[in-house]
């Protein structure tokens, strides 16, 4: 089956053929063919986790052999190489932390386009630049199978829970057949457009949520300093045109809210270290694209010194803390 | 009656007093004592009017004669000094365009501290620097009358509408006789704390706005370039942490949102001229009380270089249109 | 004697009257008459014993008693407020840390106008907003007397040493007159324009350092990064067009160069503190004027963060190891 | 002959062998062998003429075919291809616009990999990422062949008189024999280190000079709003702790130098265009080392907004125009 063939043709064909096949393969699973899964980390794991909840049989493979042990207890296969993954599954999901990684994992020596079967669909959930998304679709394509980039939103504690938002970008006849998979790990899958477009979406989104949040504390802080009171601030910003999800929903001001990582001493939630890697893929988009960005470099550049000076691992929403340190001589 | 009475006492007598006052001096207005007004510009003339529709006398003064024009016509009395409203009338409101012109209104040779009455309240509605309010507070109090700042939120389009929000710094005691006349102006008045608090609150605010703004555009921008699709963009970032007040409300993309300043050629709205005077405000107050406002500051400049690249008169939205264009060799 | 004589007369006729007045009034220190000095901390104390060593009789004053008895001791005339000094004294200068702090002494209710002579020379050296510089010309012009605003460079080394730098502002026809007492405390004596154009002079300058020396820092620390050796990307730089005074005669790098705070952890030099000081006056003015200073700005917040990160008192050059520190989970 | 024997042996055998080869080869050219050139834009057509004046046969290509014919007409061999320009010489430099360009030069299906001799020593003066060289360099040591990055600084001018400055990383042995083609072309050739850090050297420079550009300007027009004498502020600077090559060298302010680009409507010199791209790869990379760059990264995006405009091919001194616009209503 040629790409041109599955691209050009009716998506719903495709979907029949791969029922077909899961048939006739693998009665023992009923319908549900197996899933390969590359990358059990943090995230990674509970993912393919609710995979195996919702009966299909995963095929996993990770760099390191012990992240993958629990999943042989568990019933998935466990390979040597994303190569074996590719030989064995024609429905793929990637999740990995970084574009080295993702390039390693695809076009490398023991990459899944060593042994990608045509038609396969690859199904990339790391956070990466998205010119590397578009790189490694043209590299899928030319083997006759489907990329599509599907960075999620969201973190541990979603990706356990199984309500996740996936951003997806790719060829749109492709999404309903990604969407059977990825509903079975978060609650809110979203058609953004052509390959890319996924991590396009997510970064734009963590550029503009940095900026408010860093915003937010900037505001909370210097209204403070001039005598108000954080929660009474905190309450007409949040009936003005200040108003944001960072104020709102998500306050950096200890004291303010309840249930939020400033209650709690920044602890949990979105770590500064990550919220530092999407403002960089960020910062790379916007070089490449020469697109001025002088509040995301900016807040690039903040969440680079927080990490410097000891917040790497604490929730972004410490940046309000990083501002607010007194003075002293 | 000394100013510390006032502030002593319980705030109902001395409204009584006034009341009292006002049945005996004017009875052709039933119990509405006059109200001064000084500064009739843009946002004052419509203001001032509110006031006459709701039956208040006013007694008013404008450095540019012209401006007084109307309001003779439609029966106030035009005086010709900040001082002379202060003679006829003890309760003023002054709106004017910068910290210099307040306190020339209040402390200059013609001033209304040269003949302000004992027990006065004075409600100044300028958007100036907080510690400018603090010091015209300390001067008032030394005739042993009150202070309150009371900037606005709302543009001219509010003022007419009198639908504008007050921010309310000054003595929690006096409020209620503050509020009394600003619900004639405006549908929203809040109390925000001691002096000065009315306009932290406010540039507080603003600064989050030019933030959010800014943020947006740029979030806006950057996915357009990477192949989104402005209106889903927009969709996606109001759904996720990267929602605020600018993508749902005030959206700067031109063919997103209707009736918004960036569907009609960024006209009418809060004019660019006015947020960079705004952060100018922001600014001098974090500069005087040691707080950092790392992107405060650089929408500060961002709103200045657009004020001196042809933006000034444009709605602050237009930040959109300035990073948008395209570089051309 | 009137001021308008004094500005519009020929200078020299001023001077050949002060020099007659001494040799009448003083014989006992020869042609030197008293010169009064108010404010004596870490700068003004070496600046006011370069006086005395000159020749100068010295009539001093300070808000800290304790700061006099020193100068007391050392044959000068110790005052109980700035217009006591007036009263003994028609060459003044004065050296205080702040601009409020230096309206007190001029205008405040124990201030130099309450009791200056006429045709005095009153020389601030104290750096503040030259708006506040221009307002006390006024006023001290209003009372017949003469106002120069003439800010150092060099620090309290060079206070001792008596090299300091004067950049010295005000009337042209008086410049002389302040150059015979500036040369006792430096060794460079710069005539700037108007009043107010000495601060400017120096808050430019000051503008300018901190952003080289930021952008220095962050050069080497990029080109360590990048696998450079310091030494040779320190030569590299200063035969090339990256070359600064930050680059090559107060290298931020510690192992670069000797004898620079750099190479002593960073200890004595100009304080960060005063750093953030001078920028702040830097962001005031800009914002006064309307003018965009985007580095300018980025540079004072990131001075004013380093404060609040236990850099206050270490040199301005230690930005390097705040932006150096390395990232550690 | 392994790369391992070049590397490790002496390199005066290598040349010694090239020499003899070149006896054989080529008698009409004396002792010279040929060098390939590729990249025939603005710099490359210059340098290539200065290797052709100095005695050595070029080996020419480009991807216009009309940039090639020049060269024919010089005597210069064109080919088809890079591969066949690294089937007919040992020695190729590279002059490129960008990274993808130099990508495709190098392993592309056609590139010099496809076709290079052992022992070759590629030179690539081309300004690109820095891990792209390493990157290249690793592909060509795979091939036995030797590769530098040897970025230059200066201009067009420069190329054509011979005197542009070489950053060269590489390995030390072979600097000799690249520095022997390099001195045809420039007046300075400098060892950086190894592989990459003649970009480092060239891309943190460059970073430096942007920073200290903006920071004159701004300190320069600030000065002017506030009353100074331009040229008076110029020399100030230049003998103060702000003096930088941009105040001192290339002052941006009309009337201040002569024979610069603000004296002749900011033609000629170093244009927007080109500062922006250098910037925007130190941005890329500061985010792949995780260094902080602030200010280097503001002013990266105040570049990136003057190429949208109008400023691209204006000198980046013009900065200070950009800046210096006053604020119309």
């Amino acid at each position: 089956m040629a790409a041109a063939v599955v691209l050009g043709g009716p998506a719903g064909w495709w979907r029949w053929h791969r029922r077909v096949a899961a048939m006739v393969c693998s009665r023992a699973m009923a319908s549900k063919t197996p899933v390969g899964f590359i990358g059990l980390g943090n995230m990674g794991n509970p993912m393919a986790k609710n995979l195996l909840k919702h009966g299909y049989p995963v095929i996993a493979y990770d760099v390191f052999p012990e992240a993958c042990k629990e999943f042989q207890d568990l019933g998935a296969q466990v390979t040597d190489s994303p190569a074996d993954v590719a030989e064995r599954a024609d429905r793929i999901i990637t999740m990995l932390p970084s574009s080295p990684n993702a390039k390693e994992v695809y076009t490398g020596a023991n990459g899944i386009l060593k042994k990608v079967k045509k038609g396969s669909l690859l199904i990339d959930s790391s956070t990466i630049d998205p010119a590397v998304s578009k790189e490694l679709a043209k590299a899928v394509e030319k083997m006759g199978a489907v990329f599509m980039d599907a960075p999620v939103s969201g973190g541990v504690g979603a990706a356990r829970a199984g309500n996740l938002t996936f951003m997806v970008g790719g060829v749109e006849q492709e999404f309903d057949a990604a969407k059977e998979l990825l509903t079975c790990m978060g609650s809110n899958v979203v058609y953004c457009g052509a390959v890319g477009t996924g991590q396009a979406a997510k970064i734009c989104n963590n550029m503009l949520l940095a900026i408010s949040m860093i915003g937010t504390a900037e505001a909370m802080n210097l209204g403070i300093r001039l005598g108000l009171d954080p929660k009474l601030l905190a309450k007409i910003l949040n009936m003005s045109s200040g108003r944001c999800w960072s104020s709102d929903t998500y306050n950096p001001v200890p004291g303010v809210m309840e249930g939020v990582p400033s209650a709690n001493n920044y602890q949990g939630g979105f770590g500064t270290t990550l919220m530092a890697k999407d403002l960089g893929l960020a910062q790379i988009s916007a070089t490449n694209t020469m697109t001025p960005v002088p509040l995301g470099s900016q807040a690039h550049q903040i969440y680079r010194m927080m990490c410097a000076k000891g917040y790497a691992l604490k929730d972004f929403s410490a940046v309000f803390q990083f501002l607010r340190e007194e003075e002293t001589l």
